[in-house]
């Protein structure tokens, strides 16, 4: 991939409804932009990949193993491997997610 | 640590001149948010982690194996592990870096 990378470039993807991402994989993490619709949802679900979210901006509550988080920009959570999470913006958010490994299912 | 982690409620550590970082470390990857101000260096270096520098506001030149890229908002950069690089902040700016595995070294 020609450097450096225009994020808003690449194409986008909306892997879940109102879940719009661009992706960027190195050799051993990706990393997504996620631009998100007010009002869309992501449900449950877990993956073997480390996950850690980092809210750029808008609200969005993010629920890991049960517990909701309320988020705001500036805020960053961890997402061990394995761990159930599911989400919901509140507002129109962006967030920044990073995951290793590579997210094979997502090139 | 507690989460949701506020990253403007962690200690900031000065480790270049005028590059100020906040460290996040999870299981298998270090977050860090960088304050950086205009004018500031980081020599020539290189590490074996994989490092992802995402910029989040200001203008900052990071040369990657000898090649200067001049880097603004929006734009991303992969480092792979062991090549090395340097940067200067052409303005105050605020990158997000990412790397894996942890950074031992910073934590």
């Amino acid at each position: 991939m020609q450097q450096p990378i225009h994020v808003e470039e690449l194409k986008s993807r909306e892997v879940f409804p109102g879940h719009h991402a661009r992706f960027i994989h190195g050799d051993h993490m990706t990393i997504a932009y996620w631009r998100i619709d007010k009002g869309a949802t992501v449900p449950e679900h877990s993956h073997p990949h480390e996950q850690v979210v980092n809210v750029l901006s808008g609200n969005y509550e993010l629920t890991v193993a049960g517990k909701p988080l309320s988020l705001e920009a500036g805020m960053v959570v961890v997402v061990p491997g394995g761990v159930r999470h599911s989400g919901r913006a509140i507002t129109d958010a962006a967030l920044l997610d990073v995951f290793h490994p590579v997210r094979e299912d997502y090139r």
